[in-house]
């Protein structure tokens, strides 16, 4: 069991956000969907003027067992070494977190390559790797519910060092066929719709990969009232620890912005724990993903931008910080219409 | 007549900069339409590696008689205030700019208060605001020509600072309606079609607007296939200016990024001025202007964001900085699959 408290949304501090917002030096509601974001978060943080200062994109790294029969067109062996490239500061994560101004936290969730000597990796291994769910459940139960407790410690953490917003991020080569599962699962789209190209593979790969899920919900069974049991028998320990992360940070009143098909399985799940969390999240691109709009649809959760993108990593994530940075700022340094009167 | 050289796009830099995208550690194309513009870039300015730090909006300001027949929900007064405002920090684009890392410059081409003695002000006063062009030629032609060329030169002194990316602004209470009929006129798209609610007017504003911008084409005929024509009779201060800035900035290799309506007609007349500008133009946002994509459409500029904004100020332009910097990054600081493999 997971037993984690969420608060309401704040409508006080949401209604005298948009009050604000209407008496700043612009034409009204010229800022469209910006202006809803900003209230939204304002209920969320439970501030009349909100903030965004301070952002993390916390990314799990994780193996998947799923991958002997070679399910992604990368090798497995490229989790670990995404891993520490994302300490030296050489992958896309890096370059979209600098430019975003916020700070990017790598966390060993399931990684099959021992990190505990790599510098900058925090460790939470739970095990090394997710089984072959296409032969025996992905996870433990107890496993599970330790990724999804490691998730919600990061936010813990995370929000000690000063947190506005939070996005989670993922690193772990076959980590698609998972959260095709969980999203087939809950939302009963069947299988071949919600499974695509992942990093790139072939039809014949795609047809492979199907036919794997379905034999892996047709032999587990997976309950769709009860997240835990999805998460363990066809999910994946990043996917559990990402959804602690939002858990975690709704706890704290930080809004998530989630990022693509993996997130959105991921905050399926969180929902599926406590549904509070689902007030905290703040969607951002459209995946190239076909299973990324059917789950976001499912939850409720509206989708901004759209470039085509299906890296991963928390970067559809992190290309949204600036924006609602930029649409926050007005909040902070805009002068009112009647200030404009004393020019 | 305005004569500036524009150099052709580099293939070879387009070439190398898709190249060394692809050998970066990513699964191929997973940036979607951001590896197009990356790539885009590395042509416009003729590096394999493009570059994106100094990024600077330069906002014009005008005054426009037409708003006689309060054309507009807002003031006139309120042009000069928000011309006071911009470079005290106060409006929209400074929050935006601010969290783009981009810089203001604000110039006055055409507002009909003295602005001379404000501090921050660039002074490139044209005329004291464009005339109503439902009665006469909102401008002369060799006004218009003065405003182009005052753009031109504002191009050249920014690039003088250092300039990667480069977009136009503008503050012009009134300024949809000559945008409107520039659209009309470049498109052939009906009036009615292409006249919106501007800053938030009602119905009966918008068919007196509609009724005012037919007047003013009926009366002056300008000829679709000469932009000066255009500009100088329906046409704005700031929107001369604005397609200035377009061709000062391709003839030096610098991107301007896009921005709505009024930007998207000023567009239309740098491509009528000289077509080689095309190639060095990036969309950004989606107006709620209706003439916005219809203009977009007609020059060939794909559109990346939509929040409904409908602010102008070259907001939803610094708006698509961060996100363009976010991508540009990655050329610059991502390893390659093959250094990933000495890890």
């Amino acid at each position: 069991m997971i037993n984690i408290s969420i608060p309401p949304l704040c409508s006080q501090s949401q209604n005298e956000a948009e009050a604000h917002m209407n008496s700043l030096a612009k034409p009204p509601h010229s800022l469209g969907k910006l202006e809803k974001i900003v209230a939204q978060i304002a209920g969320m943080q439970g501030k009349s003027i909100p903030t965004s200062q301070d952002k993390a994109v916390v990314l799990f790294g994780s193996d998947h067992h799923i991958m002997k029969h070679n399910v992604s067109a990368t090798s497995s062996k490229v989790t670990q070494q995404q891993m520490r490239n994302f300490v030296e500061g050489g992958a896309t994560i890096n370059a979209f977190t600098s430019a975003a101004g916020a700070r990017l936290s790598v966390v060993d969730i399931a990684v099959d390559y021992d990190l505990s000597k790599t510098k900058g990796i925090i460790n939470k291994k739970v095990m090394w790797g997710a089984r072959d769910f296409s032969e025996e459940p992905a996870m433990t139960r107890e496993e599970a519910i330790a990724c999804v407790q490691a998730g919600i410690d990061m936010a813990l953490a995370e929000k000690a060092k000063g947190l506005d917003l939070v996005a989670a991020g993922e690193m772990g080569i076959g980590n698609t066929s998972p959260s095709s599962a969980i999203i087939a699962v809950l939302t009963g789209a069947p299988v071949e719709t919600v499974t695509g190209r992942g990093s790139g593979v072939n039809q014949e790969t795609i047809d492979k990969k199907i036919k794997l899920i379905q034999k892996a919900i047709h032999l587990h069974k997976p309950n769709p009232q009860d997240a835990l049991d999805i998460l363990s028998k066809v999910g994946g320990p990043e996917i559990g620890a990402m959804a602690g992360l939002m858990l975690g940070a709704a706890s704290q009143r930080v809004p998530t912005v989630v990022d693509g098909v993996i997130a959105g399985a991921a905050a399926g799940i969180a929902i599926g724990i406590n549904p509070a969390v689902k007030d905290y999240l703040i969607g951002s691109h459209t995946s190239a993903e076909p299973a990324h709009q059917i789950i976001m649809k499912h939850i409720g959760v509206e989708l901004y931008l759209d470039f085509g993108m299906c890296l991963g990593e928390g970067t559809g994530a992190a290309l949204f910080f600036p924006i609602i940075d930029a649409a926050v700022r007005t909040m902070h340094t805009m002068k009112t219409f009647s200030e404009l009167n004393d020019f």
